[in-house]
């Protein structure tokens, strides 16, 4: 008895410093009265209290007179204790994959030059507008949290997305629109909706990392056509592929490729559509960055020349309204009754107060105003990095000239690994993508791609001279 | 020459028609100047001019002066017309698939009594408590929408989160915790990191007809062990199956199973984590209804009796606090870093709003009153269901008595189809759950569920009593 009675206190001050040990419960956070822990642990009040007295004795905890136990404030630090290695993986883990960590990582850090996201400055988003409306929505309808709006999604913000659609020069029926958590979720449940597991999709090289990364973990297959920086996508290798390859669905982004900032031409558009449609391949279009366009207007959709209804246009206002709204769409005749299901089934509904929210700065006008204005200023970004890279990078550097979008593809000298530089300028404080991320068979090993998103500045101009010597130490070593 | 600038002012007012005939332009919307439709249709401007002339003349746009043309408002309503069909779907669609979309669009009907769903209601929920909050976010960080917040998520959330894990028995180190966008985004990001297309995954039956939905969305098997009214999960029918079939992963909600409401034993737990873990097998436990027990004590999470780290607990604030915040969580020690990878890919992060605020809501204090409140209600809420089902419900009618969570169970007169009900109560406004989509082989043709979340009142009352007398009348034709 009295061996199981030590266990029972144990078991219970051990159940209180793991909370303290991982952080879960924090210096002068109140514990669990008695009663509530002798309730959840299934012990005796008197247990309870004997494994407080215990922890007391330790140190860990201490009592406050007439309000219970709470975590004593460590009178010095201790030792960082090891953190159990008891992670993981049911697939293996390649460098890329930690590569793609420490670039994820990085999109949070706020101690960095963040040169590596795709993102402009906080200072170009309508934030205040939006933070007015939201204010709206909470006065208008306080019960908004309780109200779920199912897919395909708000029918307010399906006509607005409906809408510009016409100014992308394909006009949409608002029931062809299904609001989702975003554009990848939008490609996600496209991809799943269309795609057999083993199935093989086609994709631009070089293309945004995350599909490539999707497109495996959706256990699907990639084959890459090349998209020239200048000229886009390579609709002649489109043309030869479909005629040999089985292809279960193609993700392209013909406005603005991500990294290389090209805009496929309307010619090229229409050949693509053609050569996919007459085997029946459906295209999944990202036309994230399509309202970003540098030239006086916006390039069309892919759905302008589409007569068998095959092309599904994904789009969000990540890179023009609001980042962390997560909300995006996925507009198609055809599949729309699937994808709203996919949405439904695998997570129920993106967020009511952001549809809403969007859904009235739409409906209120400015937008096309407002666009304008960050539109000239990104261009203006793009070409200030352009000139910077020319006077700092050391020869040798290559300079894609971005059509639209927020970043620039940099070919460095081709000693020079982009990887390396990218673990090296992170230790200087400077985050930029490295090239391999951007195709499945990581090429583009001597490749960088910066964010033009950021208003140029002083700190800008050293960041791009610091990266310019780095480079050139590093081409120098391997040289000698 | 003639006849092509005849098809081109044409092929623009067939842009604007095709806008207005879906009302993505309804009446009193400026349409696009005539200097921008140039640019976007690519046209001269004096053809949008001839195009908008056009429409001036069918009646459907109106100039007005110093501002543009408009979409004229009707001087009567035309006639609907007819919707193209080319909705197409790669997938065959069943009868199942129709039941379930309509169930689907009932939970955004505002005009049923919502029997139909799993929610409380609006008046339980603090709104008013989470609006300040959003108030106050607005205040502290007025650039919230530009602030991405990656996977794993807000740390403040899930020290929360890991925090609130201790009360059900399993505290964690907040690095274990992944934030999500709701319980089924964790779960499906979970079982996509787990299994391998043409797995076979353990549930109950009857189980959560989303959960079904979305193992076959991702292309795996279901094999069902039954859960008993009353006593929950057979832990006899788990040890026997699996020494004989290869299941990849089990989702389980031992803690008020959807839509029975039975909560399974300790001792139960402890086996089932047992023999599954004694076969490698990973146990994902749907814990979204943990917190509202209606007995004295929160049941514990399976992780309490989880030795070799397999079970993955996965939750969120939908049931409890904000429907449509769309966060929730999945835990893990194992397959947290999968995992997050996963939500990073597939739709990048949750909105940093809801994160944000709910991090500050749970750490403010007063939630475990706040639920002692809900369960409360909630409770006597299903007492007086169950009574008015005793009083209006045909004899052979049996109630699956809930120990915790949002819904009765009610076992219906055997000649009596649960969906022949389901549709026949819609059209008397009533929302009601059918049997039959909460099991892969459509058994429980004879059950519905209702919610039981609803504040009693004489509405509801009369909603049961009319459900009575529908299904006496389906009895009596049938026995006819």
């Amino acid at each position: 008895m009295a061996a199981q009675q030590t266990l029972l206190y144990e078991r219970v001050a051990k159940l209180v410093e793991t909370q303290i040990a991982t952080g879960a419960l924090r210096a002068d956070d109140r514990i669990p009265s008695v009663r509530s822990m002798s309730r959840t642990a299934r012990v005796s009040v008197s247990t309870v209290v004997q494994a407080y007295v215990h922890l007391e004795n330790l140190g860990l905890i201490e009592a406050r007179p007439q309000s219970g136990f709470y975590v004593k404030r460590a009178e010095r630090a201790l030792a960082p204790q090891p953190r159990p290695k008891i992670t993981r993986s049911r697939r293996p883990v390649s460098v890329a994959a930690e590569v793609l960590d420490t670039c994820r990582e990085a999109l949070s850090r706020n101690d960095i030059v963040p040169l590596n996201g795709a993102f402009a400055s906080p200072t170009f988003y309508p934030n205040r507008r939006l933070n007015n409306l939201i204010r709206e929505v909470l006065r208008d309808r306080p019960l908004h949290a309780c109200e779920l709006i199912t897919p395909p999604g708000d029918a307010e913000l399906r006509r607005q997305v409906a809408k510009r659609m016409a100014s992308a020069g394909a006009p949409t029926d608002p029931n062809h629109v299904v609001i989702t958590s975003g554009t990848m979720d939008a490609i996600t449940l496209t991809l799943q909706t269309l795609c057999q597991p083993g199935d093989t999709v086609l994709v631009e090289s070089p293309t945004y990392f995350g599909l490539l990364q999707v497109i495996e973990y959706l256990r699907l297959k990639v084959v890459e056509v090349p998209n020239h920086p200048g000229s886009g996508i390579d609709a002649d290798a489109i043309r030869t592929l479909v005629r040999s390859t089985r292809i279960a669905a193609a993700v392209l982004m013909p406005n603005f490729n991500n990294p290389t900032g090209a805009l496929t031409p309307d010619d090229a558009k229409r050949e693509i559509v053609a050569a996919l449609t007459a085997y029946d391949v459906p295209i999944i279009e990202d036309d994230i960055y399509g309202d970003l366009h540098y030239g006086t207007s916006r390039p069309v959709s892919m759905r302008a020349f589409d007569e068998a209804g095959l092309v599904i246009s994904c789009g969000s206002v990540s890179k023009t309204i609001a980042l962390s709204y997560r909300i995006g769409w996925a507009v198609t005749p055809q599949f729309h009754a699937d994808i709203t299901r996919a949405k439904f089934y695998s997570s129920i509904a993106a967020p009511t107060l952001q549809q809403v929210v969007l859904a009235r700065y739409y409906a209120s006008g400015g937008y096309d105003r407002y666009l304008r204005r960050v539109r000239s200023m990104v261009a203006t970004n793009a070409q200030n990095f352009m000139d910077a890279i020319a006077r700092h990078f050391p020869s040798g550097t290559r300079i894609a000239q971005p059509a639209g979008g927020l970043v620039v593809w940099v070919e460095l000298p081709r000693n020079v690994d982009g990887t390396d530089l990218f673990r090296t300028a992170l230790a200087s404080r400077i985050g930029v993508a490295p090239g391999m991320v951007f195709s499945a068979k990581a090429d583009y090993r001597h490749y960088i791609r910066l964010s033009c998103g950021l208003p140029w500045s002083p700190t800008l101009e050293r960041a791009i001279e610091k990266l310019g010597r780095l480079i050139s130490g590093m081409s120098r070593a391997v040289a000698a």
